[in-house]
Formats: C-alpha cells, structure tokens, sequence
C-alpha cells in the first residue's frame, strides 16, 4: 500500500533523510536554550521517547554559545533554529549542530552573508532547511500568484532553494508551511513534482493539543500515505514530549514505521468497570521508552476485553476489584485490581528479554 | 475540492443524516447510565460543545429504565448502544431514543426477536445502526475472505443490513470497524460502492488521547476528504468532552463543516516569552462553547506574533509582562501580561455581537 517517493539523501549529523531511509522523527526543545542542563534533560526525555533529531532556538550569542555544550552531550544531533542573523547561524555551525534552519530570503547581510554561512556549513558538513511559510511569503511571490498559494509557497521554496544550489550548496531539506489542511497537502503535493530534496513534513501554528494533533494528522497522514515525507515534526502547543509520541502514532498508523508500545484501549462508556483513563495515564510514562514494536491492551470489563483485544501481545482487563491478565487473547491470570499495573509491566518486561533472546 | 458522495437520508430523532445533510457530531457518554442526573449533565456539557446527537451504553433493565428521564430531557436525540439483548432494545425504543445500535445477527432470540424489534422501531421511527466490528465478525465470513479483511467486513456490514431490509426496515447507518488506519480506510471506501446507506465513521479501541486523535484523524480524514462518511464519532480513551473537541477539529480541517473558535497558537519554544500552554488550557473552557466560526489566536512573543497570526480575527501575543491584543493583524492595545485571558475575552464576545448585529 505504502510507496515512498524518491528524494535524493542528504545525511545530517549522522542521520540519513530522503533517498528511502526511514522517515525520521523529529520535535524541538521548549527550555531556554541558554539553560544547558535544562535542555540537555529535556533533549535526553525526547530522545528515549523516539526522537531522532532535535531543534533548539537559538536568540542570542549566549544561545548560541550554549550550543556548543548541548551538541557535545546529546545523544541525536542538534539542529538551530534561527532568524534572520547570520551571525548566530555561523556561531551555530561552529558549535557543531547538525543542521540550520533558516531562510536565507531574510538573511541580514544580504548575499555576502549567505556565502560565509554556506562556506561554513559546506566545510563542516551542515545541512540547512529551508522553506516558504505562508506567513511570510515575498511581496512580490503574494502579488505574482495573488496570494499565499500552494504555488506560492512552492515557487518561493524553490528560490530558496535556488539561492544555496547557486552557491553549490546541496545538503537541503525542504518544508512548505501553509495555514490550512488542504494547503498544505497541495504544496507539498506541488513541491513533489519539481523537485526531490527531502521534504521535512510540519504544519505551522497547529495549536493545542487536539485540534493541533487532528490538523497535523490529516495533513502529514495523506502526504505520509502518498509516500511523501522524509522527516516530521508534529508541532504542538503542549509538552514536546507528545510531540514525538504523535510522531510515532502517526507513522504507525500510515504504516511507515513501527516502534514501541501501541496501547490498544476501549472508549470511554458507561459500560467500562475500572477507570481504564487513569491507569493508561499510570501506565505510559512506564512504556514510552520501549523500543520493541507490540501491542498493550488496557479493557475495561473483563468479559469481552481479552476477545476484543485478542491482537494484543499484552493486555489487562479490568472488574470490580478484580482484572485478568491476558496474552493475545488468553487470560493467563486473575489480580486483584491494584496488582494489575504492576503485572501488566512486568509481562511486558518479559515480553522484550523473551523475544530478545530466543529471536 | 470536497465532494460529498450521495447518500439516502435518514432522520434520527430530527437530525438528518446522509443525502447531503451536514455531517453530524456524535459522542457518547462515560456516565452510569442508570444515574439520571450524572447523565444528563454530562450530555448538556458535550452538547454546550458541539455534540449533536448523544450515545448511552444500556447495560441492564435499570439503564433503559433510566433512559426514560434522560430522552425526555436531552436537547439533542440519543441514541442507546445494546450488545444481544434484543428485551433492552425494545426498552430502549419505548423510552424514547432516537436510534439503536446493535448487531442484528448476535441478538439473543435470532429472527423472532429481530421482527418485534424492528416493528417497533418501524412504530416510533427509530433509526438503527448496525456495524461490522473486525474483533467480531461471524466465523463463515472470517473462513470465506481468509481473515478480517476490508472486503469480508463489507460483506458482514451488508448482511446485517439485508436481514433489516427483509423486515422493510430501510432506517439504517452503518459502521465499518477495523483495528487499523489503512483497513478502516478500504472498509468504508469499498462499502461505499456497493451501498448508498450513510455512513458513521469511527474506528474501534482507537487508544489514548494522543494516539487514539492521531489514528482517527488520519483514517476518517482520509475518508471525509473523499467525500465518505455522514456522522461521525472520534472515541478516545479520555473525557468525551474532547471527542467532540476533536470532531470538530477534524470537520474544520477537512473542510466540511465549520464552528466555533478555531485556537491558533504557536508551538512551544525555546523563543516564547509567556506560558502559552497555560493560557491556551485557561482560555479553552471558556471559548468551547462559542458556536460563530472565528479564529483566535494565541502566540508566544510580541515581536512576530500579531504579523504571524495575521488571519486570527482577534489575538492575544505575550511579552515578558507585558502583551498586546490585536485584530487582523492589527495591535489595538497594550496591556499588562495578567489582562491578556480577561481582554481577548472580551473582545471574543464583542466580536459575537457586532457581527450578530451587523450582519
């Protein structure tokens, strides 16, 4: 079902992105970049959740100078975030991140800039991203195409992309960041047909939690399906952490990657004997590091829970005071209700040391 | 770009569903049914929210007694969800309910039973809703397709309706459940070529909040961008308030309906100048309820704020405080950080009014 289109690799700190490597995940730091051991806990949190690579904002020189601290302890590579100043994206490079974001549209410095930022990163073997935002888009892009339209924002990409090619500059991933749903799929979709740099799949103030993780779904999901999408960031008004767990959720459910838990839980209803809501909360914090892809179920009566979640390698159903524990469909022990997390965790343990040793 | 496929209508306690009509909202509770009061105040809470027609798990005689109260006093229709017991079902209609949902072929008392169930629905004008689940389906399909696939979930879907249309009982929608993205996708893409009843989108045991939103948004917005699908509900393992949250969410991004505030906000990083995260949980309780399709904007820094968020109708962008509220773009006050909720408010419902006024 799922193709991938072909993009050419580049390979940033490390990671490989386009040319048919695994679609890689992203999110971005939301400490003080200038707090070292604040973003370097956070960046180790979202590395054990899945995240592959990590952006940083980088403000200022003491941002900047941070960076170089942050890039040396992290366990992925760092990409800066960064505006308009070309000083701090050359500071960024020498401190060793892997990649910079930035538009070199809006460079202060103009085309002399540009060339001792491309300079520095062609040597240290940089990637740059850039991208077109609906936004921000030239005056004279807006007036060409009558407003911020998928070929609005390709064309304005694709100058971009221009302005670094010209410079024989080639390690770049590209995003196209339109305000709505269907924008967004159309220019990527657009973009798609004119060129094949990775495309950096994300969508621009998608806003809280959940009308943000629906919008970001729907849109990154189609081009996902379509085989388009080399690395993702779903971007969220919420703990970064969620970021990468919707990552995940998102390429599994496209069917483009698997990893770690998958909980498989009944809907909320009037029917449900345990609060099947609070022990999912007790219990994902536990699972989130797991690596090995499988399914963990967590019903909520005990009479059609282990049948209906007979997919699961894992599950526990709830009663009034008393659960089953149950493997891919075959209860395999009865619990008192407070011993069903802690069973449920050990059986997962086993889960991964069985499967490790004997395949 | 959206195209509705055509659907017959069916009218389910006065909502119309199918043929054209706007694609309906549906939750369902998480109370005990049999507590009235509970009940109630949990369906006018997801109605304040946009949910439009309310489904209650009917569990024993005490339940469909109940619903009595709760029908007679919901503002929108109810529908109750009854597993094999076809004495509920009858309970269920006689109290007043606007829909079933059962599965025909695993009612206990086989045909007998099903012909008094439907002459009663046929009597009060009740639309039922049958369902092909991939965890239950009947064991000659599983044998004929050699699994749970989308065509034996189609086939299983459409014997539950033939058994229905042999009574002369046309009054149906009909669900599709498999336990992936991409099988609940072909599910509903091949039913809809051979049937034109309307179509409930949901997908079964869809998970937590974070990857239950993310699997439903992709599937059903797949489908709901084709044109498929006539009422929806997103189940989650979380509060219904935010299924019907999300619903929304995804009609809005998909481009088929609209209502209420669409939240924009920027994603949290290392840049932003207030806890946006905050504001936004603060404010979204009391914006929930607004029912005028508007754009409100919350954004982390003054600086790029206002211009960023240029489509928000109104907008709030913090500052360290200190913040500004702005109109289209437009800054059209400063103010202390600890007015921004109170004034963006304010000018919410001044934006309700004058537009209600003028136009």
């Amino acid at each position: 079902m799922y193709t991938r289109q072909t993009t050419r690799r580049i390979v940033l700190g490390g990671v490989a992105i386009g040319g048919g490597a695994p679609v890689v995940v992203q999110s971005m730091t939301n400490t003080d970049t200038r707090d070292v051991p604040a973003t370097l806990a956070q960046i180790r949190e979202l590395v054990a959740a899945g995240c592959e690579i990590v952006r940083c904002a980088v403000v200022d020189d003491a941002a900047a100078a941070a960076l170089k601290q942050i890039c040396a302890s992290s366990p992925v590579p760092v990409v800066a975030d960064i505006h308009f100043d070309s000083s701090l994206a050359l500071k960024a490079i020498e401190a060793g991140v892997g990649g910079i974001r930035i538009n070199p549209g809006t460079l202060r410095g103009g085309k002399r800039a540009l060339e001792r930022l491309v300079a520095a990163a062609k040597e240290r073997g940089v990637v740059i991203r850039v991208g077109a935002n609906s936004g921000s888009l030239p005056r004279d892009i807006l007036e060409r195409f009558g407003g911020p339209s998928a070929s609005a924002l390709v064309e304005a990409a694709l100058m971009q992309v221009r302005m670094l090619e010209e410079l024989g500059f080639y390690e770049i991933k590209v995003s196209l960041k339109a305000s709505s749903v269907s924008g967004t799929i159309a220019a990527y979709r657009a973009f798609a047909t004119r060129s094949d740099y990775p495309l950096h799949l994300g969508l621009t103030e998608a806003g809280p939690l959940v009308p943000g993780l629906v919008k970001s779904a729907v849109a990154m999901g189609v081009l996902l399906m379509e085989g388009l999408g080399d690395t993702i960031r779903i971007s969220l008004t919420a703990d970064p952490l969620l970021e990468v767990d919707a990552a995940w959720a998102l390429l599994r459910a496209c069917g483009v990657r698997q990893r770690g838990v998958e909980i498989i839980s009944c809907p909320t209803c009037g029917r449900a004997e345990v609060d099947i809501i609070s022990m999912v909360q007790e219990l994902w914090p536990q699972l989130r590091a797991v690596e090995k892809p499988m399914k963990v179920a967590v019903m909520g009566c005990v009479v059609n829970g282990p049948g209906e979640a007979r997919e699961a390698d894992i599950g526990i159903a709830g009663g009034r005071g008393q659960g089953v524990l149950f493997k891919k469909g075959k209860v395999v022990a009865k619990l008192a209700e407070q011993r069903l997390v802690a069973e449920l965790l050990r059986a997962v343990e086993e889960h991964i040391n069985t499967e490790q040793t004997t395949g």
